[in-house]
């Protein structure tokens, strides 16, 4: 197995090898050398460490991997862009095995594969916790940003929201009391839930980045943001960028919600809600535009109005939109 | 100070905001956007990790965040590249006061600007250890590469090797024993080796990228890479990658070597040589070329032949290049 930098770069060299018009040379020197780019770059990185943004208790390193690049990759579809190419830093703990380091570049090279971006670089660090950064360059001819949200445009959801907040609350609560001996008040569903809630640990497990729709975004959506720290949040940003008042309409909001939802909120005693506003990890995209270009994909959920902040609207008034992941302050 | 993600991110976004015509659209959105580029990319990402590529023991924070940069974009110089940006990841422990925070991302700022380079986007995480991993964007109408050496070229040195290696001797010499408790052998020498060894330290705290000497190596280089891992640990590589032997001639190597190194040799008991063909982080550029066309600032050190491998030729006798670094290994 793996026992040397050389030996480990080399063996992501061939797993991460695959013919890309956009790329001249690929892994083993001191950078790697893109075509020439006809269109404007886009341009993000994003990191997942070990204890933060995953736990190996509940995901194999061919999870950790694979969720990772698609965590970073959707911050491409929600800027409309095609992906050119990838680069991945690795800080990797002397304690982890080199069968795990290959799962895990395995499930990179999965979703590299998966979302048409090649890994073309990167670098290969000791540490003591485990951390995946991986940049990520797309081209997009008018890339879609946060900002360019106007008073009157509907807001869309494109994608599950809260499913992956419900899949880890669902493994969290499984693991910490054992996968065979469940709280007594959800015992006798156990077997149910299991099932039924296997589209909520899928999401979280294997998120998807939506490249497909966030191109489709494209003239037709004044702003987007991918839903990486929640829904609360994340329309918080979006709102503030744009210089508007961004409102959630909880009646539409929950007829956009994937029955799955609805399944955990009754095993696992939160509100579907509050999965769906709170809950993170899910990169679905938040886009705002007219309603006449709305593509069918993409869930009307609220509207936007002159104003600040992001509200939630119940029917009878508006209640600030709170929570949602910062960070620094975790 | 700071205390969360968004004011930190604010921050950066004014600190390492300055005009430049290939950025769009810089921090604070999904991905930042570079205007569209008539040449070839050069892209790559290097890490700096706590205890294992710095330690804050013997470096202030900003020290940490300028070096880190520099490292990253001396691959960039290595490639023959004109930096257009960079993203910066931070992991950043809670133990890491806020102060430590700012003068980091200062440090970082300070050769941002020296180097030309904007930071326009990045990602910041909690994490047990501190790191900074830096992806480096730029363009090159003909990237080097470390292939394209060829039998009869010159082997060219640009920078100086060797400092930094004895500067972190120095302080780790000075630091275990107390900064005024030197070892007995070397006591009566220490006020001259402290202002003598000056050039050592300052290599190893500020390095800088070779990237104007970079871009004067296009159309004469046949190849080049930089000095990360130590002058022997490179030349294993440039030769492999080019499938030729390189041979560094010692008489010409020592001509080379910076009179500082002279005096680390005899105040720290350990040969310049070795300080130069086994310490890393120089940041120097190792080259090759037709000798007609070495520009002035790339001193000869030795030569390309048919074969395989990386020597040293002593005169007599050709021995092995051994040492380097090796981050698994390590």
């Amino acid at each position: 197995m793996v026992s040397s930098e050389r030996e480990l770069i080399s063996l992501l060299g061939e797993r991460f090898a695959w013919p890309s018009a956009d790329v001249r040379l690929g892994i083993g020197d001191d950078a790697a050398v893109l075509a020439t780019q006809h269109e404007p770059l886009v341009v993000s990185v994003d990191a997942s460490v070990e204890g933060v943004h995953f736990d190996l208790e509940y995901l194999t390193a061919e999870d950790v991997g694979y969720r990772s690049f698609q965590a970073a990759v959707s911050d491409l579809a929600a800027m409309g862009a095609h992906p050119v190419a990838a680069l991945s830093a690795l800080v990797l703990p002397r304690q982890l095995s080199s069968e795990a380091i290959d799962q895990l570049t395995l499930g990179q090279a999965q979703a590299s594969r998966e979302t048409g971006c090649p890994v073309v670089g990167g670098n290969v660090a000791r540490g003591r916790e485990l951390s995946i950064t991986t940049t990520v360059i797309g081209r997009a001819p008018e890339p879609l940003q946060r900002r360019g949200a106007r008073p009157g445009d509907q807001v869309w959801l494109v994608g599950n929201v809260g499913l992956a907040a419900a899949g880890l609350s669902y493994l969290r609560l499984r693991g910490a009391r054992g996968a065979r001996a469940w709280p007594a008040r959800v015992h006798a569903r156990t077997r149910a839930s299991d099932a039924a809630l296997a589209p909520c640990v899928e999401a979280w497990r294997r998120p998807r980045a939506r490249l497909a729709e966030g191109l489709e975004l494209v003239g037709r959506a004044s702003a987007a943001i991918d839903l990486s720290d929640g829904l609360a949040s994340d329309a918080r940003q979006l709102a503030s960028a744009s210089g508007v008042r961004l409102v959630i309409e909880r009646e539409r909001l929950r007829a956009a919600l994937p029955p799955a939802l609805c399944v955990a909120q009754a095993q696992l005693r939160r509100s579907a809600l509050r999965f769906a506003l709170e809950g993170g990890e899910d990169y679905a995209l938040l886009a705002t535009g007219p309603s006449a270009r709305r593509p069918a994909f993409a869930l009307p959920i609220g509207h936007v109005e002159r104003g600040r902040g992001a509200f939630l609207d119940d029917g009878a008034r508006l209640g600030v939109l709170r929570g949602g992941f910062d960070h620094l302050k975790r």
